[in-house]
């Protein structure tokens, strides 16, 4: 399985992936879902992947090499007008990979299947963060909608959506999808360690930060041992329960 | 869908149920998913479903008549020398009400499907806990495992994990489980309040509490609304996240 969270914050966008792919619980590897374009000053573009790894490499190869053949260079995403390009671009390369895999076409709930979040700035417009399907048709996060999660997204979801507050800074964010991804590995055996995390400034038209938490990471080891505590500390204060 | 918790504390069992059935998002109703037998002083049996409604109430009705009608009596679980031979008639009932409504007998992944939660105590044995599948085979919870949850586990699972102590009292384990219910509530439109929940004290043969938490009890809204404000405390009481 998979686990990633892209998130609007309103000093940018956070990118959270974990690494783990798996066949069966007996066939684990460590594989970088998270990729990043970017040409400083003109465009930042982040893409995170979930599902079918052959589907999801196989796309992400074509875009990479759409963008640095010059000759077969059309339609790059990195010559995109628009996020809103960027998104239709990944999603027409994502339904005509699945397409040639799938016996007879398009399967939305076939093997060959991905989820993708695509998020970025592309100069003179806002930065914007979109989930695509694997039908190819995607949609956009808003002030109602200001995350994506594609994957095991359940186990992690309470605590975003009690939690999430767009005027948090940076590292609350990381802070906040570090607790959210602890709670899904803790429950789910297919989304590990390490961890990557991208962190895009609204306007600087260059990747912030880009870093993998690896599994030893002391402030990881301490928010997942911290957190239980403080979950307990935070259930002991709300007011007791009596029977009638 | 549906969500139901059955756990096993040193002082006896608990259960809380929701009593959401959907077919379809536009099609909702209230239907008690919690059952309960008992013989005071000689055993309590307690029965959660989840799944097809035809099925479960099926099989409800069945158990229900068997324990009912002397002629027809046996196998009733009322007469059952033990929990574990309840859970063994539950599941071949279970099995054959699935098997009866299936095209070519029992599918466990078919629209017929249905799992259930059953625990109680039968005089002279402790008290056990049995999560029973569509296959009519069951499981036992034990100290390794000692809670079950059936239908939409996911988003509620991360804080009973966390906060789950063989040792807590009725009144923490029903605050405990009400906030696990309201974290699924709050994601999954197919799970709604009111909550049924019952409690049973070991080596009592009664049921010791069996009340419903309605949609406006002023003690889960509390507990939903404090429970955001708790976990923006605890969140904040980690250590912060510096960037390197």
């Amino acid at each position: 399985m998979t686990y990633c969270v892209g998130m609007r914050l309103d000093t940018g966008l956070i990118f959270m992936s974990d690494t783990r792919t798996n066949a069966g619980v007996d066939n684990i590897s460590t594989v970088k879902k998270m990729h990043t374009w970017a040409v400083p000053g003109e465009r930042v573009i982040v893409i995170m992947t979930a599902g079918n790894l052959a589907t999801t490499q196989s796309v992400i190869s074509l875009l990479d090499e759409r963008s640095k053949a010059p000759e077969e260079r059309k339609p790059s995403i990195l010559e995109a007008p628009s996020m809103f390009q960027v998104a239709r671009e990944v999603g027409r390369t994502l339904k005509e990979v699945i397409g040639a895999n799938a016996t007879t076409g398009m399967e939305a709930d076939g093997a060959f299947g991905a989820t993708m979040i695509i998020g970025g700035q592309i100069k003179g417009s806002e930065p914007r963060l979109f989930l695509v399907y694997p039908e190819g048709n995607f949609i956009e996060a808003s002030d109602d909608t200001p995350f994506f999660q594609i994957g095991e997204a359940k186990y992690g979801k309470p605590i975003i959506v009690r939690a999430h507050d767009p005027a948090m800074r940076f590292e609350d964010a990381v802070k906040l999808l570090m607790v959210s991804f602890d709670s899904t590995i803790k429950s789910n055996l297919s989304v590990g360690l390490p961890l990557d995390y991208v962190t895009y400034t609204g306007d600087s038209l260059a990747i912030t930060h880009e870093e993998r938490i690896e599994a030893d990471d002391p402030y990881f080891q301490m928010v997942s041992n911290g957190w239980g505590e403080a979950l307990k500390v935070a259930f002991d204060q709300l007011p007791e329960f009596k029977f009638d």
